[in-house]
């Protein structure tokens, strides 16, 4: 069968779709296996708890339920909802913003498949623009999410180390170079696959070169402040006109919903509004009306303090340690710096082979893990570094993690052996 | 702000989203309107019923909530929804179909979008291939999904007419001619917005097009059998390899849930989950949920035919003859034959005022319907027929479609009368 240019390229199995096909048959093969390859977020009890008590209360006020199943929103989406995602930030950071300046879309994936080929790719004068990552490794989703070729270009990080197995990435902005055909910049923060938090000094420095050059400064949010809250260190998010804010419900534990939510100046809510009444018609709606009334009473920022980021901390921290004491601590092996998200990353420097033959091995040891070659969309230059990392996911139970990262560090320490 | 031709298309101002626009604005003024001019399916009290018992079985079923809203699916769905629609088609059609044929999007829109695009388009040899919508007027929502421009083109009907104010569309099979830019075929059945139902003896003849031609024949379902049911002859559908079966839960009363699903050869359906693996990730999952156990025990049927059928059965033949009662009879107006659909298609033969004029005078009145000329996506040809119809929903409370109607039927007699 024939595919036009937009077919080939959405099917066509560049790495991710690869990586998933074999992550897929892995799965739905008979023997266990420890996932500690996807990104599901945790199933916490008292968040859990929670959403099951604001469907029944949907089911128990009036016709809410029916409304809510029945009636198809505003492209911008459901009117209930905008008003207290708007009252909500007023309240929270202060933020000047009406209604004009939100939206709800169908998750952070669909979000910047529509933001960035909106501002990137091909113009109608011929000319080609990108949307530059000021800091590799990002976000594996991203990678093919281009309509037309090269849409994305990434810059190599710096990398400073912490102590004797930690690091942590900075951006290099020595070598970060807007040039004319830069549509956008875009980070996510905290940074799936590292865990790594770009500094509030970062971000204003961000800040200032995109207003210099007149381009939006996108934040995928979709671990971060003020929730999710998976972020460990202290920030102060800001708003402004050339930024574009993306925050999302799943890691609050409704991946399923697919709801996301964008804050930005009106222009932008306008057009996505216009291409989400083509592409999706309207957002669904359960994910709204569940978190409406959290929004309101602020009670979504006070679990995502209490709850959802001790949940993940404690996690994270249960992780490194588990792993240090299996890991051959002579070998040169880092953990990035633990700032937020679900991930550990695990800088594996001078290890004999590459994260694609240690992907192989620990995957007939029945451990899934993500090779780190396939974070870094945009990014053309060669780096060994690229070769020598992974991404493990913390998240699930306790027991299982433990068992995975138990094989992790003897696969990794008998690699570095030969 | 610049946009890239991606945005530039689908953010351009062209006719849907500024008719939506203006349809916006009328319905958020303080005056009642009444609203004969969206697709919003009935709230019918049985099948609402349904649905809430159906979400507290969810709650009450052990972890299936938490799994529902917890747990990403693969991006073909999930697994015991794919399963369920395998078997409700292999038993209501005897369709050869296994869970390689089945997956489930984001709604209809979503699903058209995906289809559209994947198939026409822009090709990387730099030929381009279109659309062909067989008969037009046709569904409104489609009109501006082509990411490049140009990506439909559409054949004018055959009208039959069959009594003095009633008359049908028939595909003009002689006219149309498939050219080697077509890329495939599309219907939707029953047609929104005629309420036509291309008939079995057309589906056949597009289908020995489509397979002579090597190209797949679309057939858009959302109103169609089994489920929902909306339409009100008898139809066989049948199921081949150059057939994508695209249905949708939404006019079962569920618009929000935005979930679709696409019965297709293997090939198009992995080409689908491609795509929304890239595009959404996975679809949202909770009218999979919803309706699993309706389709596992047929029950879906059941009610499409005894309650949604003639609900809508019943609402356009006493919207008929309300209309027929207040139109004056010596003028050369028809409505299409009702076969389906929740829209009464209007043709105002000779009218002096073109449907767009018609509109606007309605909307004075309080009364909002969808001009006609707006339903011919694809279609270049000039043709007078194209201004004189307008779309009007009979879906809504009966006191608000009869006040509608009522004045309809007498702006549309002054209007024959100057």
């Amino acid at each position: 069968m024939e595919l036009s240019q937009f077919g080939e390229k959405l099917t066509s199995k560049t790495g991710i779709l690869q990586l998933m096909d074999d992550l897929g048959k892995a799965m739905s093969g008979k023997e266990k296996m420890y996932m500690l390859g996807g990104g599901n977020p945790a199933h916490i009890t008292q968040m859990e708890e929670l959403f099951r008590k604001r469907m029944q209360e949907i089911l128990d006020n009036k016709d809410e339920f029916e409304r809510m199943v029945g009636n198809y929103t505003t492209s911008q989406g459901d009117i209930d909802f905008i008003h207290a995602v708007v009252a909500f930030f007023k309240k929270t950071y202060g933020w000047n913003i009406t209604t004009k300046n939100v939206c709800a879309l169908t998750g952070g994936q669909t979000t910047f498949f529509f933001l960035f080929n909106m501002l990137a790719g091909k113009f109608s004068d011929g000319s080609s623009k990108k949307i530059l990552f000021p800091l590799v490794p990002e976000y594996i989703g991203y990678a093919d999410q281009g309509i037309t070729d090269d849409i994305f270009t990434a810059n190599k990080p710096i990398i400073k180390i912490i102590d004797e197995h930690t690091f942590k990435y900075f951006i290099d902005f020595e070598s970060l170079k807007i040039t004319k055909d830069i549509a956008a910049i875009c980070v996510s923060r905290p940074t799936n696959p590292t865990g790594n938090v770009v500094t509030d000094e970062e971000v204003h420095k961000l800040l200032d070169l995109a207003k210099k050059h007149k381009i939006p400064l996108m934040i995928d949010n979709a671990y971060g402040a003020p929730f999710p809250g998976i972020i460990f260190t202290k920030t102060n998010p800001i708003l402004d006109d050339n930024i574009i804010y993306v925050v999302s419900l799943s890691k609050l534990g409704l991946p399923s919903v697919r709801t996301s939510i964008v804050i930005a100046k009106e222009e932008i809510i306008k057009h996505l509004t216009s291409i989400n009444a083509i592409v999706n018609l309207t957002a669904t709606t359960i994910g709204q009306h569940i978190v409406t009334p959290l929004l309101q009473s602020g009670e979504i920022t006070k679990l995502s303090q209490t709850v959802i980021k001790p949940f993940y901390q404690r996690k994270s921290n249960e992780a490194i340690a588990y792993l240090q004491k299996h890991m051959n601590q002579s070998n040169p092996y880092y953990i990035h710096k633990s700032e937020g998200a679900l991930f550990l990353w695990l800088w594996l420097k001078d290890l004999p082979i590459k994260s694609m033959e240690l992907y192989e091995r620990l995957k007939k040891r029945k451990v899934l893990v993500v090779p780190g070659n396939y974070f870094y969309p945009g990014f053309r230059g060669k780096w060994k570094h690229r070769d020598e990392c992974v991404r493990i996911t913390y998240s699930q139970r306790e027991e299982d993690v433990k068992a995975g990262l138990k094989i992790i560090a003897e696969t990794i320490n008998e690699a570095y052996n030969k």
